[in-house]
């Protein structure tokens, strides 16, 4: 199979604006570094989608026989509220009456539960924010041992112009910083800056603050940006592999983590910067205040007034696998309702892979099949290619089934190795196991309705009642309506 | 009620070697710290128990009303191999040739899942040791400054005997100073110690270790015993009211805890110190080099040797409820096999609360009944009479199912409510779903096979063999064997 090659990957790099040919500075081994969730509220369906679609990557990865260090931070300090000087965590603390770390604690909770349901494999370490304070304390160090960055009544900030004088501050969101200086009000609280383009590396805590530590500057805490340089230095090195976010990410986080790598090693700390798209919902931006939004959580239980009904998580992450994660992708319950479809349609071919009969010669290109999947993945980790292609076997899975095509056993074999790797080791779907129990439950229930018909057309009152009773004793009850049957399972 | 409240609560106190009345500093709020797990290996069954015995204290404090702050810890540094100078996640990241981080990431994951499958709640803060490093720091700065700890060569050691002059070492497990300094081995690489007994606050690093942090001292890291002294200080204050673990960590753990504590506030940290008992496998300590060793994931799988069949997480969270947490227990197949029973009782019995008929008196004293039940709970948590209680309203409940018994509507109403409290909010049972599915696809294949009895009866074979067809194209297959027939479910 020629075309699983790693080194014939196509990445598209934010940084450079193009699809290239993925090199790993270790041969068979990545280092990929993803920035986490601010853990201050549930997980928002839109970063959902952006850590499964590094979940996908990190997966075909692994498929493929690489070996990767996947790194993905818990941001639980220093991500502080649009023009405030409070941190979000210790905002919602306050609202919610408990501790930082309580608040920290519960959405962590609840960001794992999430991300479990949705089958995304953890990644190799999740290291925290605040597990890192002395590792982000010497970082700003050298920056101001490089005059790089400056303390001022206690707190630190990195110099956007005196870097930019031998580095390019706005390489990645191809910013340009004369029109930063221009475009950036001057807050309150923020008078300690030398230009108002420039970033806290430490704050000063304000005495009520209960998240600080102990520095050479003050009683405070880090900065947003700097957490990643120094947990991705510390367990990646300097420079690795992939960079991964959401789109949102780029300008400034993953801006002033370019810088604080250049001024701490001297290297952009990643080769290639990969970003994935937004989320909509029914054609507008996801929004609490307007009502167009919904929850993880609401889409697996169907208890939000946009939907119609619950959705799997399974159905839901081939729904997301349907757009490439470098597009837009629109949520609506149509669109799920659509992808349901699709979903069950290929789950039934995979169970009917089991029942087919094979012949002496196979009306089918396989070889072909499988190359052009890899060829999709390989592709910038095109998923709607690869899942169109997964429905041309589909299709042809369904006609050999009805006996109007036909296969050999070898590569019927095949295509249930591939199919099996492709769905469920790379797209991270599964199979919806309360429904293969129901399921089954449902045939047997079937048997029955039927020679409970039979008894009853034979006017053979005594058994039809008999089984409606043992049925009715099991906890299943029967409906007659209209000269047919069904059930209700209690 | 009267017996709920929970100023008669009694709690035995490691400390005093008494019984003593629950009294929490701030009436109606309750700080606790239980040291969790060292992350280096998959959570040991007598760990479980350990954690399981705190769930359920937790679970009954809340349950009555009062509001906990509850922290259990992570160890993810500083825990020594014994008589050597490695980490134990150190020693770990070695054999499995991973970083050190992935050791512990691999292990909280592991502890995690774990905890979730036997229904544990999870505590309000569960912080890092590593996380922790710069408050470990200002400790050792503090104990430094009463010249209670000394650095030599890049380390820093508690001086046991300093402390002693104006302490008591030994007051929690009940020591002797001076038999300690006697039995105390000299050990290599700990010669910097003024005498054997003192304890490491900081280590340096040697050059191959890889988790080391910068500290006035050395580039190295904090001692096991310093971490659960800067966590519980951060998040309970330097005074709170329970500090739990397991019974091996009484010395030297919680001793050096408590110097700590003292050397830093003036303080022992807890008013109420207590352990839970250890667990033994067919009446041996558990250990792996002989065999007699068996992990929660096995009981479920029933993947060891040692076990007949597999056991639900529940069934073996009610065998552990059966003792108390502070008696040994011992495990064995029997056991498990005769609490499954009980457990399976106790399920019935709550399912046919549903279908019982009422009448105009109760031939039971509901209000004493329940008086015991929190009587039992108040008694230093006593699951077992707890239990036993339960097991007195259960058989009641199946005389008023025979109709041997009577119960007003009213009391049945309480008893479902106390019931249900008790035996999922308390004792943290769950019903078996799994069982519960599967226990109606039996009961409806039952309903067939009777049916195929009743036509090969009548050697009506056409319709016993469409029976038997049917039924395996729904996936279950009928065995015949000395004229009975079972099934298997593929």
């Amino acid at each position: 199979m020629p075309s699983n090659k790693s080194n014939s990957i196509k990445i598209y790099n934010s940084l450079t604006g193009k699809k290239e040919l993925f090199k790993t500075i270790t041969k068979g081994y990545v280092g990929m570094y993803v920035c986490g969730p601010t853990v201050y509220s549930n997980v928002h369906l839109g970063n959902l989608r952006t850590f499964i679609s590094f979940d996908t990557i990190y997966r075909y990865l692994n498929h493929i026989g690489m070996k990767i260090r996947y790194i993905r931070n818990i941001t639980d300090v220093g991500h502080m509220v649009n023009d405030s000087t409070e941190d979000r965590i210790s905002e919602k603390a306050r609202i919610e009456k408990i501790a930082p770390m309580e608040v920290v604690q519960k959405y962590t909770n609840d960001f794992h539960d999430t991300l479990k349901k949705f089958n995304l494999i953890p990644p190799s370490i999740e290291p925290t924010a605040q597990g890192h304070i002395i590792e982000q304390i010497e970082l700003i160090k050298t920056m101001i041992g490089k005059k790089l960055a400056y303390e001022k009544n206690g707190s630190v900030y990195f110099d956007v112009i005196e870097y930019n004088n031998s580095n390019e501050y706005g390489i990645l969101s191809k910013r340009n910083i004369e029109d930063l200086i221009h475009n950036t009000r001057k807050l309150d609280g923020q008078s300690d800056k030398k230009n108002p383009q420039d970033f806290a590396l430490w704050k000063k805590a304000e005495s009520q603050h209960i998240m600080k530590w102990h520095s050479p500057w003050s009683l405070g805490f880090p900065g947003w940006h700097l957490e990643c340089t120094a947990m991705s230095s510390k367990y990646l090195g300097e420079k690795f592999d992939i960079h991964g976010g959401g789109m949102d990410l780029k300008f400034p986080h993953h801006e002033c983590e370019i810088a604080q790598a250049n001024a701490c090693f001297n290297t952009n700390p990643a080769n290639y910067w990969v970003h994935a798209n937004m989320l909509t919902l029914n054609g507008s931006k996801m929004s609490k205040s307007t009502g167009n939004s919904v929850l993880p959580k609401e889409i697996i239980s169907g208890d939000n007034k946009l939907l119609s009904k619950a959705f799997s998580p399974s159905v839901i992450r081939f729904f997301m696998m349907q757009a490439h994660y470098r597009s837009i992708l629109d949520l609506s319950n149509d669109a799920l309702v659509a992808s349901e479809k699709g979903y069950n349609k290929l789950m039934d071919a995979i169970d009917n892979l089991d029942n087919i009969k094979v012949s002496n010669k196979t009306e089918f290109n396989v070889k072909n099949w499988i190359s052009n999947c890899y060829k999709a993945m390989n592709d910038d980790f095109n998923t709607p290619i690869l899942i169109a292609q997964i429905f041309d076997i589909v299709k042809f899975i369904n006609l050999v089934k009805a006996e109007k095509a036909k296969i050999k056993a070898s590569d019927l074999k095949d295509i249930k190795t591939k199919l099996n790797e492709f769905v469920f080791d790379v797209l991270g779907l599964e199979k919806n196991k309360s429904n293969t129990s129901n399921d089954k439950i449902k045939s047997v229930i079937e048997i029955l309705i039927e020679l409970r018909d039979k008894a009853r057309n034979d006017k053979n009152f005594k058994l039809s009642d008999k089984i409606r009773d043992d049925l009715k004793n099991a906890g299943i009850i029967l409906n007659d309506s209209n000269g047919k049957t069904d059930f209700t399972i209690n």
